[in-house]
Parts: structure tokens; sequence; C-alpha cells
């Protein structure tokens, strides 16, 4: 590993990108972020003790991000990034607002990549119930470009299908199948895969859906976002080769073994955190 | 509702009992105790700001039991039945030795089902992964005769199948065929339910078994054994009609919807509570 030469006056350049996710799905932003930023250092952060995120209420994906960001901010991030689908639709507003660092989730630019890839103006957007619900898609999409027309359906049964490792054969193509004809129905040309673990669902999704529609994956747009703010800024980390840290709330050695498949390389340098722990907003729920 | 005439005698009869499940499929057991025992009351905690806890690690699990038990513990209860599988089979045996009310967990009552309706001494047992690792099924039925075969299988993907209620037709049975062939070939006469959530897909399961696999539900066993435990120390409930009352970490709406098919009734009374911001144990993890 090379250890970088700190340059005094632009200390902030080599600070590490938090990027947290509800689980190990974030890994696939990891992996585009590391692609093109290979000289950045990486804090990472999967709440493996309290996923998923996508089935649960606004209130409480609100609590659970505001936990995992402020245990990565104590690592002096320059940068977070909210690699999780349902973190970003419903807490990025407040965590842009009240944190000192900038905020990047993966609904905007996944929105904005539909937008300039859609030929037909006709968008569909898979992701977890919560997403979904938030209507945070449509409203990203349509802010660029009001003419769009949105089609969204959520898919619970792809995150478990993924997390068992089956992500082809008949059973994920009949589900998908189930979930996907209202879409195609629709006459949509592209589809935004809005949640982290879909991208491993691609090769399975582009047989369902044919070769006439466009997959977008978010990860790849995000790290082409957190490059134009880096760059902006003057924060790009000079180092040839970045430091990676991985924290999970649970189960460490399974995400090592399943780590791979998402990060493209072997994950190194786990350990266990528990941000609840250490942090405890104000309670933030009424009752029913 | 009907307000019991307190005994001062046996005061403690009038205590209810108390149920924790790691979400929605623990009504399942209570649907049994309040058919079974209807003057009996119930406090149940079902944790679905954490679900689900069958993929998770043994300390995670035990570390969230002692939660949900001492937040049982809060509101004066005379016995704790730990309905969640998982939970039952990592997290019983301290929770048996530490503290001072009975508690009654889902595997034994169903291991000793098992043993004693299978006719060809071939048991197969389904659950999550971690009631499968923790091999609790096993061990019961050998403690209660070592000659009995058991053949155990994890089956991830049901707990969501019955969360969407897509509890039957073509994908369910090809994931259960695919799950259950293994047991089949084994020569398996019965199936122990291994998993809350998994009494709700006994028709499709029954179908994809045919007729000659007895299916038990350890919900009916334990609603028996809370029946003869609380007949022998003289605490079963004299009042006609027990009061419920149903707490909940996340989503009470949603509990409110679903839960009517786990429980067989209108779910009412429904709170929220989050047992970790009252409780905190000492940290159980190491680093990996």
């Amino acid at each position: 590993m090379v250890t970088p030469q700190i340059d005094l006056n632009n200390e902030a350049a080599y600070r590490p990108i938090g990027i947290f996710d509800s689980g190990i799905g974030g890994l696939t932003v990891a992996r585009q972020v590391m692609r093109r930023l290979p000289g950045e250092s990486i804090v990472y952060f999967g709440d493996t003790a309290r996923v998923p995120y996508g089935s649960k209420s606004d209130r409480t994906v609100r609590e659970f991000a505001w936990e995992d960001s402020l245990f990565l901010l104590g690592h002096g991030i320059k940068l977070l990034v909210v690699a999780c689908n349902t973190a970003s639709a419903v807490a990025l507003d407040e965590l842009t607002r009240y944190l000192r660092v900038p905020v990047l989730g993966v609904i905007e630019p996944g929105a904005r990549a539909g937008v300039e890839r859609s030929r037909n103006g006709r968008i569909g957007v898979i992701g977890t119930q919560a997403t979904v619900d938030s209507r945070a898609y449509e409203k990203a999409i349509q802010g660029l470009n009001p003419k769009l027309a949105v089609y969204s359906t959520s898919c619970p049964l792809f995150v478990p299908l993924v997390e068992e490792g089956w992500i082809e054969g008949e059973v994920p193509e009949l589900i998908a199948k189930q979930y996907l004809t209202p879409l195609l129905d629709a006459g949509i040309d592209s589809l935004i895969l809005g949640c982290t673990h879909y991208p491993l669902l691609k090769p399975m999704l582009a047989k369902v859906l044919g070769p006439d529609i466009d997959l977008i994956d978010s990860a790849e747009e995000i790290a082409r976002q957190v490059q134009v703010l880096l760059n902006d800024s003057n924060e790009l980390n000079p180092s040839q080769h970045g430091v990676r840290h991985f924290f999970v709330s649970d189960l460490p050695r399974r995400f090592e073994e399943l780590g791979k498949r998402f990060l493209g390389e072997p994950v190194a340098g786990i350990s266990i955190a528990e941000p609840w722990k250490h942090f405890r907003p104000a309670p933030l729920k009424d009752q029913p």
C-alpha cells in the first residue's frame, strides 16, 4: 500500500469518502467509485443487523440513516454517499440540510441517467416498497422534465433472491415476469434499477425484458457525480491507492463471502460497528 | 370487555402471558393460545423494525431477544413465550437460566410433536438459516429418541413470500419443490414447520408434498404446553375474556392489515415500542 505524501495545503483531499447502505448492496456503489477514483479512501458501513430498510417506515429508516451517517462522520469523511435507495428516498433532504459535508444520494443520479437515455419518454423504475411509496424517482425525473412518464413498481422478492444467490433460472425469471409485465405493457424503453441489489440481476432481467430495454444502474451514475463534485471542490485524492475500511453491524464473515460478488474483488478489512450504541437521536416516532 | 373479579388469593393468575417474535409470525402462536385459553391476557411484542432475525448472527439475535424479553417483563407477565423459532433456537437457554418467570420456546414442543407423530422415524424440519444452523431441532428430537433421523433444510424465501402474501400458485410451489425435494428423497413422513410464518403456507405445502406427509405446526403444540404449565402452577386465568395488547417496533398499520391473516381475527390495540431505547445490555460482540 502506498502511503500518500500529505500535501498540507490540501489536507481535505486526503480524507475518506463515507458510504452507507442497509447491508451489502452498497458495495456495488463502492465498486464504481473505486473503479473510477482508485486514489480515494473509503469508509463503508453496512447495517447488516437491521437490514432490510426497504420494507420499513420512513421514520425508522430516517432514524437508522442518521445513526449510520453520524458514525461515518466520526471517521472524518469529506463526502457522504447514501448508497441505499430507500434511505436516499426518505432521508436525503434532512441529511443534506443538517450535515456540514456534501451528501449525495442515489436517486438523483439514476433519475438523471434515465432522463438522458430514454428515447420515447417512458421510464420504468423498480425498487423496494419504501422507495416506490416515496415517489422519489417520479419527483426527480419530472423535476428534470415534466413531460416524461414514469412507471414504478416494487419488487420485494428481488432482495431476498439476490441475498440467496438465486440470480438466474426459472424461479427469478417467473418472479421478474410477474413484476415487470405491467411496465412492459406501458411501453417503457428504459428501466432504472432503483435498489443496490438489482445490478446483480442484470443478466436475468435483460433476458426477461429483451434487448430493447435500457437497464440503468445508479451506481455508475453516482460514481460519476462523486468525481465531478470532488473535482469542482478541488478535493480529489492525489494518492495512487486509496485505503478502504468496511464496517458492518452483524455477520462480517457472510459480508466477506458474499461481498466479493458485489465489490468485484475481495472485501478486506471488515470490522463490526453498532452505530446505535454510540449515538441516540431524539425519538422520532408517534403512536399510530 | 369483561373486567375480571380479581381473586386476591391468586393474583398471579391474572397477570398476562408475554409473547415475542421478530415480527408478525408470532401471531400464529398468539392465535393458538387465545383459542385454547380465551381467558388469558396477552402482551405481544413484534420487532418489526429489526425483522428478520433468521438471517442474522446468534449474538445479534440473543441481544435482540434480551431486549424484547425485558420489555415484556416490564408488563408484569407470569410466563414468557418465545414465539420466534430463531430466538428459541439461540437464546432460550440463557433466558431460561436468568429470568424469574417460566420461559417456553417453540422448538421443544414442535420436536415433541414430531417424535410422537412420525411413524417411520424420519422427520423433516424446515426453518430459517439461523434455526437450521443451530441444529436445535436435531438436538431436541434426538434428546427424546436418539434413534430418529432428522433431515433439515433452510427455506430463506418462505418468509418474504408470506410477507408478500404470495402463498399459493406457481412461484411458491416451484420454490417449495426446490427446497423440499431432498427431504422427500430422504423418505420423511412428517415435516416440522420450524418458523412461525410457515403455517400460512400449509395448503401450498400440502399440495407440493402430497397427502402422506404430516405437517407439524409448533403453534398448536406450544399452546398446549402453556395450558399444562399454567394448570400445574395453578395460574390459569379464571377470566372469561383476556385483554390483549400488541406492541410493534415499526409499521403498526401494516401489522394491523396483515395481522388478521395470522391471528384469525382483527388485531386491535396496537402501539409502538422500541425496547432498545429502554434497555441497553452490555455489548456481546467481538471483532470477527
